[in-house]
């Protein structure tokens, strides 16, 4: 017989999924509604309404899909690419390519920008680059949890409205913890999730877009078989799980029965929502700000070092070198294994190279920045670092304490 | 500001979503872990190993998609359908249009077998049409809610594995409520969901499919840009999100980083698996059984008549022919709002000739049973329906207290 599972309670210093919010998994709890109780639509309604505040945007269109991050960067270029349309993907780290996979699967002509990842694009050398290959559409990673990085967006939003190319944005590991200002960068159709500074469970994805989007996908609606009068669409979308035209109908007044919803995540996204908004975005993107300064300050104290470019960094990962001689999975390991404190390892020509502590939604507190920094320093004595013990322990609790 | 919401508790007499077990709902109130931790994946190989007692299979490959249920029929005929590739499929309800949908989605050459609802196909037609068109894939529903017909399978499924071709079948109403023997029936791949007779709330489906499968879906493995060394497959699955091949090496030893879990709805699958092993499947079907013929039975003492072949319905739903002048709607209505009980209308044709009432999972217990009874007969007196009143319910709890 199988035994009901008691998991160990983890300190989640990952870009994701972090700690989910007591209150959202309370919430998670309650009764099921069907997916057309007029509870429910209530709460899908209140969710596309608050939505909109951390994807800064007017956008009549924001609501949640069903499946993780992915799915909703599937979703979004699954709408706008028809098969041979160009897309430019300017990449500075791991999840652009992942952009392009997607655009490849759509039979698009794809364009890979290529860069070293210590540091975004500079502006100017991605509208070099949509003027050289003239794009239907620009898909980039806002904040990269590879390398933790992040792309200034303005300029090239400015530009690609001007060219009329429609600009996709990955707002995965930066929305809820840095400005995410989709209507004045001038921003398509952006996608985020729920795990990383949100505090819900994985297992939803968030996404907006515009009236140029929402106007281009109408024209490629097709009228699902066995739900009446079956108009074909030549233009329809390659998928149906992930249609988007489709997916708008299930969310506003036609309410299109696509799926049943998983009315459970949106209890949990709606809640995550309404603690974010009650805490205020200028106040949480603060709490991540100042997080972030204490734990780079704090590991600085310790004689590590930081990848990548400081500027540009994104305040919700913390990118720190593994010092030489000392084995970075078997730090992960000690910390996971003695102090249930989880931080990542990276992909790429990182892996093995940057640990990635994550500083993202609930996880984002003073107590685990406090725990994280004293247990880490420990471990990295036992491994053999050398290094002024207690320097950045100390350091963060004398910050905290002012 | 808004609102903590508080819903309040239906009795969901649906074809789902069905009420979730309090069990499962507490598991899913556990502390988040990461999709890597040791502790979660023991309980994703626990969730393989279970998930192929009610799919009453052998095959290894057993495990969940993060998505509603049609996601994994979704990714179940992309990865077998190339362009081109000839699909029977044969239509007795609404559902079978939905698997036409996705596989004209994923460029086959869909050839449909229709009849009315009334009854589902007798096999010899089924495989006289198989003979004529030589289908790839034949793809079926098992059960089909819109008008509670279930298929027999298992001379369909002989011819199939005897003529080489994959036989695919959406299980996703009868799944945990009756028989669904995969193996016996010779089905190469099946596709669940969970919020239906496992009591678990909706966001994931379930799949299971042998090695013919397995090896044609490895001849269309393509490793994830942003992954390391790039083979491109010029026959690679057509999403990325639904990629059968790479959802698999997730599942497996291999750990593919594929996607962020959901973990939280994996807790709840495995505890409503867990109930579900712990009941014994043939005490949950004969539970089912027996519900079906109390609710069925007690419906007919009301001088109601049930939609269709009485001898291939499917236990886990009813279909209720809606009295002549009786308004359907209306007594749905005061069912929900005056009771809190929820039951179901239909689609197509058969929208306001029928109501549904489900009898599927948690929901399926006779406290429900005999509450709708006594509810429904007070509704359809209220609504001038000529009956002897308490016929129904009597009997049933005549039937229960035996």
């Amino acid at each position: 017989m199988y035994q009901q599972p008691v998991f160990t309670k983890r300190t989640i210093m990952t870009p994701g999924p972090v700690e989910a919010h007591p209150s959202v998994l309370r919430q998670m709890g309650q009764t099921i509604l069907g997916q057309f109780d007029p509870e429910f639509l209530q709460i899908m309604d209140e969710v596309k309404e608050m939505l909109r505040v951390p994807f800064q945007t007017k956008n009549e269109q924001a609501f949640a899909i069903d499946g993780t991050s992915r799915s909703g960067l599937e979703t979004g270029l699954f709408a706008l690419i028809e098969p041979g349309d160009k897309v430019l993907v300017p990449c500075y780290g791991r999840f652009a390519y992942l952009l392009g996979e997607i655009c490849e699967r759509a039979h698009a002509d794809v364009v890979y920008l290529e860069k070293d990842w210590e540091a975004p694009f500079a502006e100017a050398d991605v509208i070099a680059a949509i003027k050289e290959h003239q794009p239907k559409i620009v898909a980039m990673v806002h904040g990269e949890t590879a390398n933790a990085q992040m792309q200034p967006l303005a300029e090239i939003g400015q530009f690609c409205r001007e060219n009329d190319i429609f600009f996709v944005v990955d707002m995965v590991a930066t929305f809820g913890g840095t400005e995410t200002k989709v209507d004045e960068w001038q921003i398509d159709l952006a996608v985020a999730g729920t795990q990383k500074c949100l505090s819900v469970p994985s297992g939803l994805s968030l996404i907006t877009y515009n009236d140029r989007v929402q106007k281009y996908v109408a024209g490629r609606y097709q009228k699902e078989l066995g739900l009446g009068a079956d108009a074909r669409n030549d233009r329809h979308i390659q998928s149906n799980y992930l249609d988007l035209s489709q997916l708008e109908k299930y969310w506003g007044p036609e309410r299109l029965n696509h799926h049943t919803e998983a009315t459970t995540m949106i209890y949990g996204l709606h809640e995550g929502l309404r603690l974010l908004l009650q805490e205020g975005i200028e106040n949480a993107y603060a709490r991540h700000q100042e997080n972030n300064r204490i734990l780079t300050e704090g590991m600085q104290k310790m004689g590590l070092k930081m990848f990548g470019n400081e500027g540009t960094k994104t305040p919700t990962v913390i990118p720190v070198l593994i010092p030489e001689g000392i084995d970075g999975e078997k730090v992960r390991a000690l910390l996971l294994d003695h102090y249930k404190i989880e931080i990542a390892s990276s992909f790429g020509d990182l892996k093995g190279k940057i640990w990635r502590v994550g500083n993202m939604g609930y996880s984002s507190r003073k107590e685990n920045v406090l725990s994280f920094l004293s247990a880490f320093e420990t471990v990295l004595k036992n491994q053999g670092y050398q290094f002024e013990v207690g320097a950045g322990s100390s350091y963060a609790l004398s910050e905290y304490a002012k």
